[in-house]
């Protein structure tokens, strides 16, 4: 098949924030990343869930173009995750983990997996990140993110992996521990050190940062009034970059890097305003496209030539 | 005669943060605005310095055609401030604030000082800005600024000023406790609804949002790898703002107000590269201008027919 691979967490959340609370909602970072990069290319989602994970959620995944015959079942339960954001959207508190039959995840690649152009190894094990990748053939674009947990129990681990990653995403905080620097442009210069030519550091609700060939492209987040729930904005911001690429089929270009970056604040944007999946699960290319366009307005600085003709039709008005 | 007017602080800074420190350095509201804007178009400062007030300042202020007529000497002590910055740039810690001859700063504008066009109310006690305020003769813009302390004490003041205030500046933390709204596009609305068609709320190293007809535009911050001393970024930032504005004498303009925060945004970005206005006392509108279109291209976005343009020249060439 054409697209995008994602290997990562399906996952049932309970989340609260400052604006109400979900419970065992539909959440995990394939699930995320998949219904944001399904807008823009096809989508295969390799992950595990258990004998518990509702069949309205699969339905869901099928019924917006997602390849889920890698999604397997296993006995057990399915992988849960309860947290909660104060004021600060970009600081989620943990309340509980359960990692559930996500804990013996071993993902198999069959034939067409292996053949993917476009591969994201979501934030799991970054040895099994490092599994899935030998599986696969030669993808013409590698992508991956990872957590705090891994950088503080196996950062050899990510280290190793990311000599094999083009675009690795990462928070600020994880970027600046992984680093061991104190500012995300210091801690992206090590990690592109160590392989990826694209280094993406997310900023929450502060926007993105990315380094391509040593130099910085910055980018502010779409304003909000209010952020509901920011649970999978990471994942969802990567869907969007990753999706627009692959739509495309140019992984190398700052041009199209930069238009990345924008669709993931956008497809961000739309997830932090409801619970769950609830905003990204019906949004199609000419909603995304609609605020991409008025994104891009916000942040753009007109060229004094420009200015010179809006005067000129001023005055002559 | 022509430009803007800066009524503010003239003070002694005693600075630490995580880079270095700086003792009874130059600073102030007024100094770091006027050697942002002076790069710009003429600026007149009013204000109040003691005794002790160093010579080679106020020369350093003559140098670069800062009109410093309006800078009395008071028996008395300069204001002098001192304050740390931790990891975190954007929260000072004030370690003391001795107001000295500021403390019975009341300016009288002469003639000349009260037809200026534009008037910039720096950080001062909000009372003091109308009674500034009062002495124009028919400013064709009118800004200000405002900082915790007075929101705290003074907020009835601070909203009766607002309605004869055309761009307001302030910090993030600062609008949302001005206005007691938990975010900084909400906290903006209210604001607005006081008088001020421009609000313009600084988030410190996560750049900038401006309100202006009820539409938010959002813009970065210039990406720095370490911030020496963020000390008058603020202030800066309004300086090349409304130096910008002032110099195309359009103040109305969604086109021109981009531009004016990216300038702000730039001037920022210089100052916060060294202590004090070591940075910013050097610079020219040729070196604002080089950084200016750095900027733009790092957080511009192509439009898709560039794209395609660029892909084109790529193949054919």
């Amino acid at each position: 098949m054409n697209g995008i691979l994602v290997v990562g967490s399906v996952a049932l959340d309970t989340v609260k924030t400052t604006e109400g609370s979900s419970c065992d909602a539909l959440g995990g970072s394939a699930t995320f990343f998949s219904l944001a990069a399904r807008c823009f290319a096809p989508v295969a989602l390799v992950g595990v869930v258990g004998l518990d994970f509702p069949a309205e959620h699969r339905a869901l995944l099928c019924a917006r173009g997602i390849d889920v015959s890698g999604l397997k079942t296993a006995p057990g339960k399915t992988f849960r995750w309860s947290g909660k954001y104060g004021k600060d959207a970009s600081v989620a508190e943990t309340l509980a983990t359960h990692l559930n039959v996500f804990k013996d995840f071993r993902p198999k690649l069959d034939e067409t997996q292996r053949e993917v152009p476009v591969v994201f190894l979501a934030n799991i094990d970054p040895e099994l990140q490092a599994e899935v990748l030998a599986q696969m053939k030669s993808p013409a674009l590698v992508a991956a993110d990872t957590m705090n947990f891994w950088i503080g129990s196996k950062p050899d681990a990510i280290k190793k992996l990311l000599s094999k990653v083009d675009i690795f995403f990462c928070n600020e905080d994880e970027a600046e521990a992984l680093a061991d620097r104190p500012n995300p442009l210091q801690a992206a210069d090590v990690i592109a050190s160590w392989g990826p030519s694209v280094v993406v550091v997310k900023k929450g609700e502060h926007g993105a940062l990315m380094r391509v060939a040593s130099r910085f492209y910055i980018f502010p987040p779409f304003p909000l009034a209010s952020i509901k729930d920011p649970t999978g904005a990471g994942d969802t911001f990567a869907g969007g970059f990753l999706g627009y690429l692959a739509s495309c089929g140019v992984y190398d270009d700052v041009d199209h890097l930069k238009r990345a970056m924008a669709y993931g604040s956008v497809l961000a944007s739309f997830n932090v305003e409801d619970f769950s999946t609830r905003n990204i699960e019906n949004l199609d290319r000419d909603r995304i496209d609609e605020r991409f366009h008025d994104f891009v307005d916000r942040m753009s600085v007109p060229r004094a030539d420009e200015l010179l003709k809006t005067r000129a039709r001023t005055v002559s008005a």
